[in-house]
C-alpha cells in the first residue's frame, strides 16, 4: 500500500509537559504516525495533503478510560436516584432486555458522540462485545474492549460468561489495524465471588492481558466488602491476585492512605469518573492524593445513563474544578495536569504507550478545535482555554490512527442519521418489551 | 406600531413546576408577550409568522444573576491561583487599564457568548456602565445593570464613584424598551468601609432600587470581617441596612445557620456561582440548606476570567451535580429544581417577575435547543437532557422580549466578526499599555 502523508500548516499545537506548551507551526502525519512537529516548514511534496491549521488548536485526542457505551440508550432514564436503586430498579431490568442489536445501536450512538466530541480512544466494558467491536471497526475509533462479567448467577452460567470473556479477548486483541486491544474484566468485587474472580486473574495471565474492574465507588460497597471478606476492596483484590496483572480500576472514590499506597506500589491506574460520581452522589475521589502518590489517574465518563453525556472536555474541566473547590487549594489539578490526565495519563493507564501526546513517533490520534469563537477569545492561554472554556462541540476535526474520522464537525465514517433513528427505536423497543 | 405575532408549531416546551413538564404543542407570542401555550393548535391568521418547532425543545431563557461581562477580555489570563493573588496581582492591575472602549468590546464578546448560549438576561456589575448599556441596547438582551463601586480610595474619589453609580442607575432604569433595569451596588463589605456602604443604602432608598454586592465568597474574607467589624458579613450588612432594600448577594459560600436564617427572613437572594467558586477554591455553597430555608437561589457565571466561560447550562449542571456529590444525597438539587434555579428563581432574584417561565402573560424570553443530536438521544426525558446533557452550543434560536436575536446559532443583532477581532485587539492593547 502506498503511504499517505498529511501536513498541518500554520496551526497551534498543545505539546504537553514542555516549556512552550503551545507551539505554532507544522505537524506531519505519515500513515498512522506523527513524523514531524515543529516551527520549521517541512518539505511540501506534490502528493502531500495539506490541512490549513489557522483558526485551529491541535491537541491529542481525549482518552476515556471507563464506560459502557451501549448504556447511552438509557440516558435520562432514571435520574436523581441512589446508585443501588438506580442500578437495581432502573438499569439492570432494562439492560437484561438488551439484545445484540440494541448494543450495536447504543454503542454506535456513543461512538458517534465521542468521536464528534474529540474522544479518540475509549475503554468499554459491557455485554454483546462482538457487536461493540463491529462499531469500533467501522467507525475508525480506537478502543480497549472487554466483556464485563457479573457473577451473581449459577456456576454453569458463570463459566459460560467467563468463556465468553476469554474468547472475546483472544479473538479481538490487535484487530482493526491494531486499534482494538482487549482486557479481562470481572465487573466488581461485589458482583463476583472470590473463587470466580480468581478465574479471571488466571485467564489474564494465560492471555497475557491487563485487567479492569469497578472498585470502591460507594462507601456502602466498601463497608459491605469488609463485612463479607474482612478486607477493604484494595486489599481484597490484592489478595485475589488482580494486581499481579497490569490493572486499572474504575472510580476509586473511597480509598484510605494505605490503599493509595498499595495501588501506587502495584502501578494500578485509577479511572476517575467525576461526573458520574457526583451525579450518583458517590463522593469525590482523592485525586490530588493519588497523583501525589504517583498513581496513574485518568478520566472516564462512565455510561451516559449516569453522566449524562460523553463530553470528555466536561470531565476534564470537572477534574480541574472540583478538587480545587473541595480541597480549598486553587492550585490543585492545574490546567496542564488536567490535560495530561485526559490524554497522556489516560493512554498509559490502558497500556497504550504510543497514544496521548503530540510527538514524533506517536500514533496520529489528534483533534482540532475551532478557537475563533467568542468563548475561546481572546487568545491569552490556549491550554487554559482547552481545559476551562472548551466543550465537545468545539471540535472541528478528528484523526485516529492517521485517518480523518470527523471533518468540519461531521463524522465521516458513520451514518449519523441512521444511528439517531435506530437508537430511538431501540429505546422505544426496550420500553415495550 | 402594528403588533407582531409568532406561533411556534409542533414543538416541545418545558413547563416548570407542572405535572407534565414537557408539553408537546404550540406557543403564541404577540409583541413582547407569550399569549398562548397549549396542545391545541391556535388560529393561524395570514400575517402570523410560523416557526417549525419539530426537532426543537423550547425552554425559558437562562438568567445569569452575577457577572462582570467585560472581564471576558481576561479569560485565561491567570488560572490556578488563590482569589486574593488572582485579584491583586492579575485582575486589578489589568482592569485599572480598562478604557470605556475595552469595556464595550469585552462586554460585546460576553453578550455574544451569552446570547448564543441561551442566556437571555444577565446581571452586570462593573465600571464604564454607559458602554455596557449601549451593548445591551444594541444586542437585544435583557439585563440588570449597576456600577460596582470599590471604596478603597480617598473620600473625594469615593463620592465621585457614588455619584456615578447613582446617575447611571437613574438614567438607565427602564430603558431599551424596558429591557434594562438598574440596581445600586457597593462592590463588597471588604472593599467598602461601613460609612461609605450606608450611602449606597440611602441611594437605593432614594431611587427605590434593589441592591447587590459580593458577600462571603471566601473563608478569609468572613474572618477578616469579624476582625474588622466584630460581625460576620450577613449581620454586618443587616446592620448597615442593606436588607431594608430588596437585595441579592453574590456567592454566599461561607454561611452559618443563623446567617441563612437572616437571609431567608429578609428575602435576600443568593446568586450561586459554582464554576467560579470551585475554580478559585472558595468552597461549595450550602445550596440545599439555602433552598430548604426558602432562600431564593439563582445562578451566576461570575466573570469569564474565573469560570472560564459563560455557559449557563454548565452552571446549571454543576449546581445539579456538586451538591449531590458533596452531600452524599443523590436526590439533592434534582433536574427540575436545577432548571428553576437557572430560570424562574433567577428572574425573581433580580426582581423580574414576568420573566423566567413559559406561561401566558410572561415576557417572551425563550430559547430552542436542537434535540436531534447524538448526546440528546434517545428522547427519554427532555427536562433531564436540558439539565444533564445539553450545553450552550446546542442552542439553535433565542428570543428576548418577543424579538428573535439568535437564529440557527448565529446572533443576528451583533457583528460577530468585528467583536471577535476587537476583543483580541483590546487584550493585546492592555498587555502593551
Amino acid at each position: 500500500m502506498k503511504s499517505s502523508k498529511t501536513i498541518i500548516k500554520g496551526g497551534r499545537f498543545l505539546i504537553s509537559g514542555t516549556d512552550e506548551p503551545v507551539l505554532s507551526g507544522y505537524m506531519t502525519i505519515e500513515d498512522d504516525l506523527i513524523t514531524y512537529i515543529g516551527k520549521e516548514e517541512p518539505l511540501m511534496e506534490d502528493d502531500v495533503q495539506v490541512v490549513d491549521g489557522s483558526r485551529l488548536l491541535f491537541m491529542p485526542g481525549l482518552v476515556n478510560t471507563h464506560g459502557h457505551a451501549a448504556m447511552s440508550l438509557l440516558r435520562g432514564y432514571g435520574d436523581d436516584l441512589a446508585l443501588q436503586v438506580w442500578l437495581q430498579e432502573k438499569m439492570w431490568p432494562m439492560e437484561a432486555k438488551f439484545t445484540g442489536e440494541d448494543v450495536y445501536w447504543g454503542t454506535s450512538l456513543s461512538v458517534l458522540e465521542m468521536l464528534k466530541g474529540g474522544t479518540t480512544t475509549f475503554l468499554d466494558m459491557y455485554d454483546h462485545m462482538d457487536r461493540v467491536a463491529e462499531v469500533v471497526e467501522l467507525s475508525g475509533i480506537r478502543s480497549v474492549l472487554m466483556r464485563g462479567v457479573i457473577g451473581l448467577c449459577p456456576e454453569e452460567v458463570q463459566n459460560h460468561k467467563l468463556a465468553e470473556a476469554i474468547s472475546f479477548a483472544r479473538n479481538w486483541h490487535g484487530k482493526a489495524d491494531g486499534r482494538i486491544t482487549t482486557m479481562i474484566s470481572p465487573h466488581a468485587p461485589y458482583t463476583c465471588p472470590p473463587d470466580f474472580f480468581v478465574k479471571f486473574v488466571q485467564a489474564a495471565h494465560d492471555l497475557d492481558l491487563p485487567m479492569h474492574t469497578h472498585m470502591s465507588e460507594t462507601k456502602r460497597e466498601v463497608e459491605q466488602n469488609v463485612v463479607d471478606y474482612g478486607l477493604r476492596p484494595v486489599a481484597h483484590l490484592e489478595k485475589l491476585g488482580m494486581f499481579t496483572r497490569p490493572s486499572i480500576v474504575a472510580h476509586g472514590v473511597h480509598l484510605n492512605d494505605e490503599e493509595i499506597e498499595i495501588l501506587a506500589r502495584h502501578d494500578v491506574g485509577v479511572s476517575h469518573n467525576p461526573g458520574s460520581n457526583l451525579k450518583l452522589a458517590s463522593g469525590v475521589a482523592r485525586v490530588t492524593d493519588l497523583l501525589k502518590a504517583g498513581v496513574k489517574v485518568s478520566l472516564g465518563t462512565d455510561g451516559a445513563a449516569s453522566n449524562n453525556n460523553l463530553d470528555m472536555f466536561e470531565e476534564m474541566r470537572l477534574a480541574a474544578l472540583i478538587h480545587k473547590g473541595v480541597s480549598g487549594d486553587p492550585t490543585a489539578v492545574p490546567a496542564p495536569e488536567a490535560l495530561r490526565i485526559a490524554t497522556e495519563y489516560g493512554a498509559k493507564s490502558i497500556f497504550l504507550n504510543d497514544v496521548g501526546r503530540l510527538a514524533v513517533g506517536m500514533k496520529a490520534d489528534f483533534i482540532a478545535i475551532d478557537i475563533d469563537q467568542p468563548h475561546l477569545l481572546p487568545h491569552t492561554d490556549l491550554l487554559s482555554h482547552a481545559v476551562y472554556s472548551a466543550s465537545a462541540k468545539d471540535v472541528e476535526h478528528v484523526w485516529v490512527n492517521g485517518k480523518q474520522v470527523v471533518k468540519h464537525g461531521e463524522c465521516i465514517t458513520l451514518d449519523e442519521e441512521a444511528i439517531r433513528r435506530k437508537a430511538q427505536e431501540s429505546f422505544d423497543g426496550l420500553l415495550k418489551r
